[in-house]
């Protein structure tokens, strides 16, 4: 348990074979829908990452907006979408990230990070880490550094801390 | 001008011709990206809010969540996503709402609004209200009050907040 005062734990739902069959999804709507553990969540972000000197948020639709916006109003950073092709308006870089088989893209706005800045990757789980280690690539790239990657939920058994690694992960509920 | 201390506006960067020609679009990054006007746009939400009985917020994806899930958080809301079809786990409502020429779809979850709650419907911007007003019809169906619908952007000309009457409608800035 990773808070005395709320078990996050409770508010996830196991929803058996979605998006396919054989997969066991973790559902995190019931803790959105619960403001004593949608707020406890983002405390928990803010406790581990308010004193990391952290300029930028970045998350990539849609799920990983719902946690990486409140944590950016709530530490005073600035957030950065990270969206699929053609929907963000001003020049973009693309960059491609890993599925299970196969690649998809995804874009940011080139004047969205800049080098120099601290920057952490928010998304709501972190499964094999295509899309994460995609993003952290990209920061580095723009010549800035990643201060750690964020997660609400981290599935162990998919080892995706050591696709990400070096850099560090901060999950507040582990299965 | 919203407030005396942020002036929201200038955080506004007009994207001629996109999403195609003749549109000019109104881009929020720019806002997302200033910690400072991030902050205010929500907390002027709150000031608008927080004494309102609000049991939940929903948002459409994905730019909705940007500002709905932190003020969910400040205001001690639920927070309900609306999503494309496929995307929610468990069981859905679809609902159409109407486009420029047509209609799509969205999904919430069945469990997602229940009798009775007082909802808010938060969005980055008024188009046309099509999205909103169908959110607005969705709550409705499901027996609960749509306390009020909240913007980052309204777009006067497009009369959104005509096909939303006669719910209330707040904006941080206009056009």
């Amino acid at each position: 348990m990773e808070t005395e005062q709320v078990d996050l734990t409770q508010f996830i739902r196991d929803i058996p074979d979605f998006p396919k069959e054989g997969i066991l999804f973790k559902d995190i709507t019931p803790l959105l829908a619960a403001p004593e553990a949608f707020r406890e969540s983002i405390r928990l972000f803010a406790e581990e990452y308010h004193n990391k000197g952290i300029d930028v948020i970045i998350s990539a639709e849609a799920r990983g907006f719902i946690f990486g916006c409140p944590l950016a109003v709530e530490i005073n950073a600035g957030f950065v979408p990270i969206r699929k092709p053609g929907k963000l308006p001003h020049q973009t870089r693309a960059f491609d990230y890993d599925l299970e088989y196969g690649t998809d893209t995804l874009e940011v706005h080139i004047d969205g990070i800049t080098a120099g800045q601290n920057v952490l990757v928010i998304d709501d789980l972190l499964a094999t880490g295509g899309t994460v280690s995609a993003c952290c690539n990209l920061v580095e790239k723009a010549g800035a550094n990643v201060v750690g990657c964020g997660f609400l939920v981290e599935l162990l058994a998919l080892d995706g801390a050591n696709r990400i690694a070096p850099h560090d992960i901060f999950s507040l509920i582990k299965y």
